[in-house]
């Protein structure tokens, strides 16, 4: 497989990193044609599976994904195409929706904490904690100094899972708000999409820059062991490929191995 | 799509019925080529994936799908292509490992119970509550009064599952004893498969027939509504695709439906 060229760096906040999200290319193409980009995310499909297989039989570490996004930001179709790639049976997908009476009884991590992989997986979070300094914040459910410290207790969490050897890596899936108008009309406009709308959406849509906000403090938490990435994410080829280039390149770089066997193989006879 | 022309119903073990397995095919094609099998595979994978996107838009009925089989039996090859075929974002897999000291501390079905699918969800059980009268059994660590107890809290827990809308579809994926041994000596022969050997397996195989007749008994559960299928398993072509349609089959008399939505689409403006 080529190297793409694409400098993945470019894509990261860096640990104490000061994001303003206006800044951020929701458009890139890192450079390449679609139809360029399109095949070597096959490649990539089969490197990922390949490196997952190695995670699945070490049984020492976990990856665990955060997708982060607004409203038809690409969530679904990043986790059907991007994780479609992966064996299913080494996988879990975690949705985390509007907290139940039991899950709002507890820290608003205990629900998450709950959902961590075991090692050997990988863990996908669709949504996550940080809903829990994005929607309440937004809608003012929490003031300014308890989303302060929901950050550090995220930041003290994640150190957590990361010393127990889960890799976390985590995606804010940056689209434009015309983008997003498009696609919210596009859901309106085919009767088989009805579902995936909600009028609430619209009341979200209308907080874009309180929203703007609260994830550019969110994005506050990258560290090194667990870094967020702002992906381009108007097109979705694109968006599948820097996400899958990146999920290669950390999976490399966690490098799981087979385990050694306790058995010589040699010796043993199958009655 | 084609009919295939597969009478999926003489792979089913009717209510009531008593199963020899010595009567069963292992080898079983289907009257089909594997060219001809693959390639229906692909459509079939479609099917499943847009039957799955009705089910979860639904959000009013589960699908289980309980995988059993003897060592090497297929079963993490099932999940990867016929699972791998659905959305993963609607798709739950649960690995049921030798019990831990807090699940053995309940009842068998407790750690079951809780991993049964919600809702809009396919939930796949690789290995079940059914290991509580194979392996337990075969072991004689439970004696024949146990087991006969365990399958009828087995029969009334499946009836407590389908009556709140989960439709439950169990596979016992049937190899022959000569597949097992060549499916063993591959995974010795590839460095990169000893992972998957364990040596506990030629403990597995040696007691053979005594799995046999726990099977039989096991098999004894299969309802209208959460049937047995005994699937020919040595092609796994053919396991892969008789899996399939039936489960194609058992979504479309779910024929889960689209939902109707609360507001008038075309009165919507989204600024």
């Amino acid at each position: 497989m080529l190297p793409s060229g694409m400098n993945l760096d470019s894509y990261r906040v860096m640990p104490g990193q000061s994001v303003q999200l206006a800044d951020w290319n929701t458009n890139d193409d890192g450079g390449l044609g679609k139809k360029e980009g399109v095949g070597r995310l096959a490649d990539l499909g089969e490197r990922l599976a390949t490196l997952q297989e190695r995670l699945y039989a070490e049984n020492k570490q976990a990856l665990l994904i955060v997708l982060q996004a607004r409203d038809a930001g690409g969530k679904d179709g990043t986790v059907k195409t991007v994780i479609g790639a992966f064996n299913p049976n080494g996988v879990r997908i975690s949705n985390f929706k509007v907290p139940t009476e039991e899950e709002r009884a507890h820290d608003f991590l205990w629900r998450i904490h709950a959902q961590a992989p075991r090692t050997g997986m990988v863990g996908v979070f669709n949504r996550s904690h940080y809903e829990d300094v994005l929607v309440t914040r937004v809608h003012r459910l929490i003031d300014e100094e308890t989303a302060r410290r929901r950050l550090e207790h995220i930041h003290a969490f994640e150190a957590l899972l990361s010393d127990a050897g889960t890799r976390i890596v985590k995606f804010y899936l940056h689209i434009s708000p015309e983008e997003q108008k498009g696609r919210l009309q596009a859901r309106l406009d085919n009767p088989a999409k009805h579902w995936k709308f909600n009028v609430g959406d619209l009341e979200e849509r209308a907080l874009w820059p309180e929203y703007t906000s609260a994830y550019e403090a969110a994005l506050t938490t990258s560290t090194t062991q667990a870094p967020w990435f702002v992906i381009p994410a108007d097109r979705k080829w694109f968006r599948n490929l820097l996400v899958s280039e990146i999920l290669v390149k950390t999976l490399e770089e966690m490098n799981p191995q087979f385990p050694q066997t306790s058995f010589d193989a040699g010796t043993i006879h199958i009655e």
